[in-house]
């Protein structure tokens, strides 16, 4: 029985079938059926191909190109039985098939290998996760741009080492994060523009010696062309460790993200509210609003990057051509691009359902001594000192201020002034929170003009 | 309903339910009732802890053990409905007790939180993962030990750099192997021991002011003794990283083997041949036989490391204590202890068909110079030579036979003398291969009586 | 000149030397140096054995000794020229000793190889630096352990999900971090045991002919035992891996501590104070005091981590017996080893220069409804609800007290009844953080008593 | 001293000056000194701008921009004195110009901080770096052009799980490594484009309020661009992250190579010669020539996606914007970098020394049943059987050939007709290695026509 139908499959060089453990390490059905579509894709494609070709009869493709849709629409369906026996896709697919469409099946078959085969479905799965963390990432953008505009003007501490440094604005942090998902995007565009070449006809690993059309087949499919070496195009996972590099960066920006969001939410720094629907509470403690949707996107780059890890070593020192080892892809990249579209998805959530509590950034940015900076600078600017004096002069004042217990602002000129007698009430103007980040308008910089610009240019990228 | 049920268990704080994308990312009972068995063991524990300080009666406790029962019952018998909306294991259990046993259910979580039990489940079930690896690595142990003992006499060539250095005898070979596995056990032992301590009574993060017995429930749970800080022992998952550290490892020592394993049964090599059952065909080249349960496991240590990487990754910088972060432990777990176990048995069976093929390895063994140490170390032995001395001249006699076209043995004592006017043909002795591997008696040597003495060892530790 | 040199090691087999590129890819000495001590001591130790076993004559074995003594302290004088052209530390090592003490030293190289010298050499000084880990923890230990003594009562919020969860005591959070080391330590401990076997004598790979007493060298390099397989001994960088695998769990430990204390140091949470010795300014804003030191710790298990990556991955894959590879192995390890020794370093220094703000620990425990679990608590042990009713009554006074803007504590009477009428003002009492931090006596709990049977245990233990 | 140089850095707010530990944990000179030419060059170009703009004098700009050249001049001659205490490339340069320039170096800081600082200089190197790469891969792909022409016609077998599978030719298999160089080469070209960008300008993260021009420094520094967020041009390290990634998948095509190199150097495969000047000798085995520049360039795979792991592990959860756990990029960067270059120029001195054994290739390919499938697709060809069905017949001739001990044109035809009678004697034709190899013509296929047309393609590219 199942030996039976396994040895159908492989011919009959094989005196023994697989026993249990190798049918558990090796039977791949139970993850690669994901690439159902993907491999039925190819497959009407390559029919076409051979019929064209007149590598086989019309009638034949068009009975195989019928077949297989019915196929997919028992797999759709629910209703199609996996074979583990039949160990993959291609296999589970091209046995159904030869059921409903008779002797015509078995010329599916010719002029490719499960080699090529696999590479192509694998190629167009991944291909539709670009696009759709392309999409998953400009929906972000786009939220953290509504934010960004509402609060272009609001203060909030600018901090570096987790200390205040310098007042921002709100929009202008939230603008930070629209500048690295859309460099993820970049990538994401890149790599898929590099991926996108069709390895059918690779065969094997040598090509074939049927006059096929290569080109015919990749245009079916949407790719840009066919690859051009049929031994690397069996060997090569590039396409799915970029997709991994890529995806990895991007969950790393979010851990980033859902860090502050984590530590904003404290009691302690109450900069945010986290809506009720991105929270959780807790079995023993009542009182708990837990920012949980926040922590789990933070641990998605672990995971993500684990695949990475994952799959480089899975490819390191492997010969060529095509070696079972490769098998090992398919699930690491399910797994994290499954886990990249959640966390995107998730991350869009929060952020569109987030409250900044503007008047808690407010009290915060003037801490302190926030507008240290602004002063030295002041004192650059007005009085003619070389930086690193003016950084002194600075220095000594916020040490007074903080043995008096007081923040900048409430300094008396007589205070400045002992300290550098060439200070004068202007210098108030400076030091006030408002005006620290109305100052900042070199490009890219905090301003609130200069975040509305940042804004408008994105609204117009993304429209 | 959804929404309700899910606020039945946090309490009347949430004005709103989660929503889809929420519950995706956050329902951890699509993974986590792999605890099911560890759970109710923790509960039921922890409800007769419970009787037994009087912290409930003795018949709640009763009810509470049996309907505790029932759910396993249910669960292992497949009637139990999961219920995302509840999100983890701990509390369907929890729910579905209730519907069983009434009010008492609620008793249950008297002083204890999930935090310190899913902190024990996870434990538990850990535990028995290193039992279960143990288990695997003495399997494979004892079929290396059967090969080792074969073949304690063929030699074959030994390698360096892929390079032919020595010859070696196969048991020799194999028995690198038993080491390797078991510095795998003995890590699989240190860990367990370490790690068996119970959490339960930690509560939340600050243990409770109920008079709990610890002691009672680690010992019911077969821990060695209670984790002796609260906040740790809710936030430690160093047990899950040991064992992945521990079997990254162990993974590694398999990918040298099977590596091993692909390059013998190469028709360069020849040296083995694997079983039918542990091989597969080609659905397109019919002549192949291809070690794909070799590569599938030598792949595994990718899987096994990226698991090791994330939740690395994911632990790396969380403040204490728990935090929802570590709630991406238990798959990457699962999944590493499945494969693990899974290349174990595979590994396992393919030693025990493993077919050595004599002739092809004795032949090996005396091609490329490979006893070119056995003449150096003559020529010290006997001549006198320093043995840097030593290496010059067999550096030349071996660029002597390489020009004949021969090998170290075929070279006339003419040749010999011709170098060194010092040689007799006492030489010939140790140019053979099996005089050489004989002559290797230095402990832990290649010479068979060494390795049937390590073999000896080994049989008695395993029994 | 250069090549001449490397050709007076290699023989006279090779008619080019290895250029520039190969000499720079190849050769080690610009790191193995570090190994020079422990090359000098086993080479010290096989002469000894070598002249008590006969393989070489005493008055050899002592000039050979006594020139490595020169040597080393050449090496150690920094007069010593290292050169490329030899390659590696063992061979700049043999060269100038036999420039030392003439021919004998071409008579030390007997019955051994540079695969199991270096794997001795590396083994010693990986040993070395568990020692000094062990050191190195210990003292960490004893810093926290000095601040968990002083502040055994002082109440801290205890977070989960970095939201206030319950009061724990400075002492308690101090001695979790005591438990973490002390695992790491336990680690150390067993890692450095399961490696303290000398692979001297297991020569290229396959043991040797000559009569050597492999008992006398491991003795005398202080092992407990000789290798048992030779093959395995010169392959094996499982003691290398195991001491990156403690490393990095150690330096998450470090990191998620870093973590606390960078976000402690925060204008918003003000929690401690860490000394200027551990602080850095800004060259741009003058009121800035920085965690660097923190914040540099918590880098460092991705720097170590990354070591474990990089020799983890060379290791996969690789057939036996040595491969050039494996040369990889000493830069990850060195680097690993000497920032995980900085680290514990820094860290105890910041912790025994560290000020807990004890004042802002006091407020902030009491805030965010921290004892609702008390309360919660308190509805179960007297008013006899099952726990998940207390939880609801709990979290509906919680939301009253949210509403009213106030703490639980400031909750009347009245507004307490109006939710269960059972409820009495003896529940106060539970109210308060310290009562509620000494209630949780359970063992390994927050309750101060707990705390200090905790601290006098460990102090026993260090003692 | 050391301290009071520190201070004056730092203003006078510090009460201690870091001491040893927080020095050696601290100071980044040992290593950022790499970053001097950079760091030169944005400086001048930062003077020049200040002096545009108005913010400083056209002489204090002279004197600068002079005296930044001397300082160069110093380090390049190597007279410079690098200072710990001085903690960074920065300030060690600026320190040096205030002693050559006086009182102007300090205007030099104004309206920067460190924090844009690095962040322009790190990229100005990794620039460059890209830069190098490409040319390294370059010149590797033209050493794998000359051999891919050269053996445009030479067969071999073509390998699936190191199993023969189909007969493919030398040149077919170089072009194989060519694609992935080449995809290589883009993904360099990607990241660079992306990464050509100027922090300068951004100030400590807020941007500045003197009326600085950031696209003049942008210019002048060879930048398509300023960076538009100024927290994120200080937080960001993708462009680190993404040359590790892409050297990485580098590394992995470098290791896969290596691995080939090394099984074909084997005595038992001889399929390659590598030169003396990529190989060495062994200290204990005379005879040996081991592949140890293969080896080497194996790992660096480990090497530099440790490197990655490392930096992904630093940059994950950090919140904006700078913090201190940045400053472990530029080792893993350094160390990666230069590692890659290296593997770059040694694989290609290897391939361009590699000498290809025609002869054992030829008769390898032949074996092993290699053109099985040029048979079944002669079945399907010429005798219309399915495809499913040829397989079956050709499966049968092999296990014929195999029990009989012959390869299948050894087969007689009553051989070949006993199992299908519908064959032909004109099958001979297509079980001829060089037949079988000229038949795949499909585009990308291993035919010598198809391979000498990408030759020309890529030689074309290259030129």
């Amino acid at each position: 029985m199942t030996n039976d139908k396994a040895n159908q499959m492989w011919g009959g060089r094989f005196s023994a079938g697989p026993d249990a453990i190798m049918e558990a390490i090796n039977a791949s059905i139970g993850y690669d059926k994901r690439l159902a579509a993907q491999d039925i894709a190819g497959s009407r494609a390559h029919a076409s191909m051979l019929a064209a070709t007149g590598i086989i009869t019309d009638k034949d493709a068009e009975a195989i190109r019928e077949g297989l849709l019915t196929v997919l629409s028992e797999i759709e369906g629910g209703t199609f039985e996996f074979s583990a026996a039949l160990e993959d896709i291609h296999m589970n697919v091209e046995a159904r098939l030869k059921e409903v469409v008779g002797e015509a099946a078995g010329r599916l078959h010719t002029a490719r290998s499960r080699n090529d085969q696999v590479a192509t479905d694998f190629r167009l799965w991944v291909r539709d996760q670009f696009d759709a963390a392309e999409q998953g990432l400009t929906a972000l953008m786009q939220a953290l741009l509504v934010q960004a505009e509402q609060g272009a003007g609001w203060v909030m501490p600018g901090f570096t080492h987790l200390q205040t440094a310098q007042p921002v604005t709100w929009g202008h942090h939230m603008m930070a994060y629209v500048e690295m998902f859309a460099r993820d995007r970049s990538r994401v565009r890149d790599a898929r523009a590099r991926m996108n070449e069709c390895p059918l006809g690779s065969a094997a690993l040598a090509g074939t010696s049927f006059p096929i059309d290569r080109d015919m087949t990749a245009k079916a499919l949407g790719f840009d062309r066919p690859t051009a070496n049929s031994l690397d195009a069996v060997s090569d996972r590039d396409f799915a460790l970029e997709f991994l590099g890529v995806a990895s960066i991007c969950a790393m920006h979010l851990s980033r993200l859902s860090e502050e969001l984590v530590i904003w939410s404290s009691a302690q720094f109450r900069f945010v509210t986290m809506s009720d629907r991105f929270s959780t509470g807790s079995s023993i403690m009542p009182q708990k609003k837990n920012p949980d949707a926040a922590e789990l996107i933070r641990a998605k780059v672990g995971r993500i990057f684990g695949a990475q890890t994952a799959l480089m070593m899975v490819m390191k020192g492997l010969p060529l051509a095509y070696s079972k080892d490769m098998q090992e892809d398919k699930e690491q990249v399910f797994d994290a691009a499954d886990n990249w579209m959640l966390a995107l998805a998730a991350m869009t959530g929060m952020i569109a359902d987030l409250t900044a509590n503007r008047d808690a950034l407010q009290a915060a940015a003037g801490a302190g001594f926030s507008t240290a900076t602004d002063l030295a600078d002041w004192l650059v600017r007005e009085l003619g000192l070389p930086f690193r004096e003016a950084h002194h002069v600075t220095g000594a004042l916020v040490a007074m201020a903080e043995q008096k217990g007081c923040d900048l602002p409430e300094l008396s000129i007589d205070d400045l002034r002992s300290v550098h007698d060439g200070i004068t009430s202007a210098v108030f103007d400076v030091l006030g929170v408002h005006n620290s980040v109305a100052s900042r308008t070199s490009y890219g910089g905090t301003a609130p003009e200069q975040v509305r610009a940042q804004v408008a240019r994105w609204k117009d990228a993304l429209a």
